[in-house]
């Protein structure tokens, strides 16, 4: 198995059979019409095709739809429609309507069913979609796609709101003389901690792989990669994880080729775990990029309670902010997600020094530590040692720009 | 029952019986032995006692020995010491150590039992008492205890951290021609969410009352009050609620007078409530003081979950920061506590102005929203329609302002 990350990654037009278009409609109503902000990607051959969604129970009108179309046609989905501005969520029997016009309006310039298209939105909660505009946004998508890398880039441009840089990514994975393209495309770097957090994740395969297993996979997947991020705590109305395969490969992943399919499986987390990487790193005004890695917990459940204690805390987001190596609030987060913490047992690392040993303060080593927080990105490694659980966990700090720039109108 | 709250509070020396003191030790090492940091409480008659700790896996020094002196001499402490600027928290067994030193220093001054004086720190973690300035701190107070107001406040204001105010409170409940007074001195401004959060408060009363009724009153008191507040989402290793009742007004509460019982009850809830209320009024750099209101949720755990999700959301802060009645962020904060909440039964109110009724959102009254969050002080009020259970809670916004202070170094 090999797999090979693509130096440059012009999104999903990357993979055999994909189409994609992205056109600027000022769905904000901003008069600003060269902002893109509504995405088509399409395969005319009918894909197999999974997804992961928000567990919010205020789930967004798109989300609730995306969940029946996948459920009708996981054998046979052709499309996504996706559109940034506005997250048709919070918006009722009228939304849900929307999602439903979208749909039909998008499969009938494709000659398909409007149940194999998924649409998605991220944007403002609380305000109806602008239908006209996103109609004729539609007909000019369905004229223009093409498999050009052009509209590749501009369809993951579309889907971006406050990201200051799109997110794509594209691997091969080799089996023996054959090979597997899968690329991704994704949004987010406010309202982020998956499980899911506003986020859209659009992935693209040439893979021939059925429905089911592709759930299984990607939900794994998921797990190991969006789920284990956190810039702000919060989890959105809208997150959405979809992949389409086409088949266009004419390589067949099956749970029989056990080979096959561990590599399609490290393709595909490579790809989540390198566009989740990307959602964190430009998180919404941050200025650090924070790996959590706690070791030898009770359980992985109580590894990652631990992690997100840290990663949500405030005061520890703030001391990263400041560059302030203060172990403490780490303890002290650790100590709050009650899991059976021993301060005696602890060990702080960052990156490879040393902060505190089995409970007791490293202090000498004061100066080394304060010399890893400078950097934009480091590593907290926390041993517990009361198990042999471990969880990774990526996180930001929390800056001054983010308060203000979420503070609204 | 008629419950007084005096108009103006000297902290526990307006109970009768009881001794306060405070001083100044530098125990921050910054050469200004001005800033009093080191505080007294004494009763020469010995009290019965109650208390609540943090509930953190990480407990600092003198929580791990209050509580057990609290099981030794509950029918019989005397003293309370306080101490701001350090913890003693993640100091392992020399923290242990100090507490041990402190406590028998300051019972030989007084000529009482050590396991008889409860010790509270506050103040940064991980590092270690300077123990020869605090006993000589201990002798100062010993020899100028009174039961003086002017030593009342002192004992409030050595406990403070970074608190900008005094934190006092003094109620007299009035049974018949008699009366009980109940005092209260509080500090506590970040890392607030107790369950418990950093906040030391320490109540005196000169009722005649059980220990065991006492800790169940308490522990109904702090449920209401202390633990239904939140200003950052941190829970602290040090929080400790402690009081102490001489019973110097001769009047007995036992749950077999109820009304007795009722009535005490009442006021030791209202002093519990008043700190908790100066606490969050208090909180690090924040500009709003919000009220949340979660009624007919399912069950009162699944209340308390949508207020603490929407408490602790980033965006939601920031947004009452900024003015913004972003009720769709208050939505998707109420949805991801995932208690069932159904967005098409939702009510919310800014203060008596209705935001969304039956998930319908009332755009004709924004500009009747904006004025209410223009308020320092606001209340929202979220009814689920989905069961019968309510939760008050209080929090507050999060400001620039709160990241610059926390930054550190």
């Amino acid at each position: 198995m090999k797999i090979t990350l693509h130096p440059i990654s012009n999104g999903l037009t990357d993979v055999k059979g994909f189409f994609c278009a992205g056109t600027g409609c000022d769905i904000r109503n901003k008069n600003n019409p060269d902002r893109l902000d509504l995405a088509l990607v399409y395969s005319k051959t009918p894909c197999t095709a999974a997804g992961v969604f928000t567990t919010n129970d205020v789930k967004a009108a798109p989300v609730i739809v995306d969940q029946k179309h996948l459920k009708a046609s996981r054998n046979a989905m052709h499309a996504i429609i996706g559109n940034s501005g506005n997250a048709n969520a919070c918006t009722g029997p009228q939304g849900i309507t929307d999602v439903h016009a979208t749909a039909e309006a998008a499969a009938k310039y494709l000659g398909v069913k409007p149940e194999q298209v998924f649409v998605c939105s991220t944007g403002r909660i609380g305000d109806f979609l602008p239908m006209p505009k996103i109609t004729a946004g539609l007909e000019r998508l369905c004229k223009t796609y093409s498999a050009d890398s052009e509209q590749g880039r501009k369809a993951a441009e579309a889907i971006l709101t406050s990201d200051t840089k799109s997110k794509t990514v594209t691997v091969t994975v080799a089996l023996g003389s054959e090979s597997i393209t899968i690329a991704g495309i994704a949004k987010g770097a406010g309202m982020i901690q998956p499980n899911m957090a506003t986020m859209l994740a659009f992935i693209a395969t040439d893979a021939k792989i059925s429905s089911d297993l592709l759930q299984k996979l990607l939900s794994a997947a998921v797990d190991e990669s969006f789920n284990a991020i956190s810039v702000d705590g919060d989890m959105s109305t809208n997150d959405t994880v979809l992949v389409l395969a086409n088949g266009a490969s004419g390589i067949a992943v099956s749970e029989q080729q056990v080979e096959y399919g561990n590599a399609f499986f490290e393709g595909l987390r490579n790809v989540c775990q390198i566009l989740a990487d990307k959602m964190v790193s430009d998180g919404e005004r941050i200025t650090k990029v924070v790996e959590l890695l706690i070791e030898n917990a009770p359980s992985r459940h109580a590894a990652e309670a631990v992690a997100r204690a840290i990663a949500n805390s405030l005061l520890v987001k703030c001391s990263w902010y400041g560059e302030d190596p203060n172990w403490g609030r780490l303890a002290d987060s650790a100590g709050y997600a009650r899991v059976g913490t021993v301060m005696e047992k602890m060990d702080i690392y960052y990156n490879e020094v040393p902060a505190v040993l089995q409970g007791v303060p490293q202090a000498h080593l004061k100066e080394q530590w304060k010399t890893v927080v400078k950097n934009r990105r480091f590593t907290i490694r926390m041993n517990l040692n009361i198990g042999s659980a471990n969880y990774r966990f990526l996180t930001t700090d929390l800056s001054e720009g983010y308060v203000n720039f979420n503070k609204g109108e």
